[in-house]
């Protein structure tokens, strides 16, 4: 017979949701307790609609609208699905979107005079090019064309570097890590203090997340493939920040009970019960975890649409910031 | 009765000193082992002279001489003391020095244009300005006007970001981060998946200290002000780097017995027995961490020297990169 009863989670302090108006619960199911789920499509919703607020009246008291664009080089399925999602979102916000959409075979050049003209361009706030590029083009100069104050993907090393220095400030911070870091704050998770562990160490994600976890006083290990015994490192962690692309990778084992578990990776597993032939897992076993955790992301829905929303929210501060409003 | 012979030390597999020809060994005393002493000074001066043959060198083949400008403002005694030994150091090598001594009243433009001359002048290939600046000065203007190329110090955000990021390379290493893994290669001592911990976050130490172990493939921790349990975390650690300010903060009991240390603390503490009423002491306890460590940095002539020949090293490499030599 399933017992079914939610009980305030006690092993661990620090959890309450303001979002849903009530403390965190977790949910104990034939006397096993759940963490507390992340709900990042909610937090990216509601993100979406305060920068719809905030546009709709910067458009209505001083005329201006934060404009996005985005180079997309090429065929690739994928890229063209995540042009379209970036498009889409910007249209539910208000932020005009922009689109140059070249051939695969396009020369370097051309990219780089796209680039140039947006640079240049009043009502571009923000630049993409999405990646991958054509194996033909050098990625790093085409990047380091759009100029910084229109990066807003922040990938920028001088980004980067401010992010690392105490007493500087980036000018973006990268849409994923900041997306992590918006969660936990979103749920009231406190960070100070608090031992953090980033698994990976990409430029796009694990490094940058590092940075700002430090940056918010967490003591931060960081995890990767060549670390001996990440096991019982992670299971140090009060906070753990997975974005390796490793299905499944940190088990239950790896958690320590009561910890707070955000999961970058979205990796497919086939799956031949689904129509689609596959299924997205994270990062992190998340039917061994969320037993050990006291909140968790799922995947999807969880830091994936987070990210999106970090972008658009990047594209109306440099909006605002080249325009000097607030 | 004192027992003395020099033993073999078996419980850490993976310290040789090349320099000295000879593996390491730790002393036995009295049936305590202590840990072989990691020879700053004398790694300085074997880097010193390296650097001095290559000077001589690209001088006789190509006419060429590295140059280093420092800018001194104000009267603070252990400013100049600086400014002179590295004048000294440049002079010990063959690096030609420029000196300007401004007054403390003087305008932050007065600098400014000094620096703008240095920027400008092809025999200077590093440029200092000695820190503290006067308070009615701002710093990070004053430092973001050298130009990154001269900029010797490394202490730019976008060397920071480039350091920080995989797949890129910075100009300069900051110096004294620098000398802290120059002297772990010269000893042979492996990084890589090694739990490596910081002690402090500085800018010009602690971050970049990180920054370089992670990029040699240490699994990194940084330990500051705001961590909860240090001594737990640093007891973990293979090599631990500290670098806090705060004398003989690292007790015997911090450390995991086999560990290699390396101090980066240069502090006063009082002594009445010392002429000049006080003694250097770092930021580890050494007396109690030469017992359990496997290798250790004396304070001071351990990491000290180093700083200085890292930035003769850092102008050389400067000086050969503006001239394409090698």
């Amino acid at each position: 017979m399933l017992s079914f009863s939610i009980v305030p989670y006690c092993s661990i302090d620090f959890i309450h949701c303001n979002l849903s108006k009530v403390d965190v619960y977790a949910i104990q199911v034939d006397n096993e307790t759940f963490a507390k789920v992340i709900d990042g499509k909610r937090v990216a919703k509601d993100i979406r609609e305060e920068i719809a607020v905030e546009i709709s009246k910067m458009k209505e008291e001083v005329g201006i609208v934060p404009g996005l664009a985005v180079i997309l080089v090429g065929d690739r399925k994928d890229s063209a699905t995540y042009v379209r999602n970036k498009k889409k979102a910007c249209d539910s916000v208000g932020i005009n979107s922009f689109e140059v959409r070249l051939a695969e075979d396009s020369t370097e050049e051309e990219v780089l005079n796209h680039i140039s003209k947006f640079n240049d361009d009043p009502s571009v706030h923000g630049i993409l090019v999405q990646l991958p590029l054509p194996s033909h083009m050098n990625e790093q100069n085409v990047l380091n064309a759009v100029c910084i104050e229109k990066d807003v993907d922040g990938f920028h090393p001088l980004n980067i570097g401010r992010l690392a220095m105490r007493g500087r400030e980036p000018l973006f911070v990268p849409c994923t890590p900041k997306g992590c870091i918006e969660l936990l704050h979103r749920y009231d998770i406190p960070i100070k203090g608090k031992r953090a562990v980033v698994i990976g160490r990409s430029n796009i994600v694990g490094m940058p997340a590092a940075l700002l976890l430090q940056r918010e006083d967490a003591t931060v290990s960081i995890v990767h493939s060549r670390t001996k015994n990440p096991e019982e490192i992670t299971r140090q962690a009060d906070i753990i920040i997975a974005a390796v692309g490793q299905p499944n990778m940190v088990r239950g084992s790896w958690v320590k009970p009561g910890a707070v578990l955000i999961d970058v990776g979205i990796n497919p597993v086939e799956d031949p019960e689904s129509a689609r032939g596959y299924r997205l897992v994270g990062d992190i076993c998340y039917e061994e975890a969320s037993k050990v955790a006291s909140a968790i992301t799922p995947v999807p829905g969880g830091v994936g649409p987070m990210t999106i929303a970090m972008l658009l929210s990047n594209t109306l501060l440099s909006a605002k910031r080249i325009h000097n409003l607030r």
